[in-house]
């Protein structure tokens, strides 16, 4: 899929088959986040890959859009080394970086996805963090839920003119 | 360009030809930014083109990597609204997302970029919010090097599985 078609055309996608996504896809869309840029070029994320639904349903009772862990397939969650990285700003954004290549990747390869962010309180933290036996230096940003659609959203022009400003605001 | 092939092959560019970006593609650039998917849909961002040399130098004075606001042809500073969204770590996500569309757009229409961060100290921001003029709810998050490229670095495949987690930690 060209690049730019596969920007515009890319929506999160919420309602999946009942499909096992292939390994190779996985693979495919872990490589594009790792080809993401970071600050520094430190490359603090990792990438936990869940299928096993007993520890998706034990997270998602954790709290807020952890519902959502049991849809689809497949979930990727990323964290950020604060040992690597030791600016949250910075982690938070080369998770981001990551979370949208992957998309894309996924939207390319056939599959549907969905963003959810994980708000910083450190009570959601400490309970996404025991079932994922996180060490504390890692640091949860988001997770994408991984499917073959069985929704597809149309593509929609978001180009807004009033939040584009032209030398100065 | 092919979507993967965008994905693996953008790397860095921060050596520019002496070269206008048409003023097509930076609209082909924004379009993209607007099409990444943000928290709750909120769309936060505000996206700067900057081409005066003269704003540009006057930021460059502000501290740290700004010195690159003068390299290129076009700048694009990437800010969020705090009162459209209220989490600051959903703006640098959101932020970042527009940001990592860009990039992928600017390579696949064959132009160099890079991602320049932009710390959260208050001073900083202080510092880059007089010269562009930016309301006190607006957020600077980062800021993008774009042009013709002069050095078309080779890709790097960054995939690393000791950083890849299957189910758990």
């Amino acid at each position: 899929m060209d690049t730019l078609t596969a920007i515009r055309t890319r929506r999160s996608v919420r309602r999946f088959e009942d499909q096992p996504v292939e390994q190779e896809t996985i693979r495919t869309i872990l490589e594009a986040g790792f080809c993401a840029p970071t600050a520094r070029n430190l490359r603090p994320w990792h990438f936990i890959v869940l299928r096993d639904m007993e520890v998706r349903r034990e997270l998602s009772k954790a709290a807020g859009n952890l519902s959502r862990l049991v849809d689809g397939d497949c979930v990727i969650f990323v964290c950020g080394d604060r040992e690597v990285q030791e600016r949250e700003e910075f982690i938070l954004e080369d998770g981001a970086a990551a979370v949208q290549n992957m998309l894309l990747a996924a939207h390319a390869s056939g599959l549907g996805a969905v963003w959810c962010g994980i708000r910083t309180e450190k009570d959601l933290h400490e309970a996404v963090r025991r079932p994922l036996q996180l060490p504390p230096n890692i640091l949860p940003v988001a997770f994408i839920v991984l499917g073959h659609p069985s929704e597809h959203p149309e593509p929609k022009n978001r180009y807004d003119e009033s939040k584009v400003h032209w030398d100065r605001w």
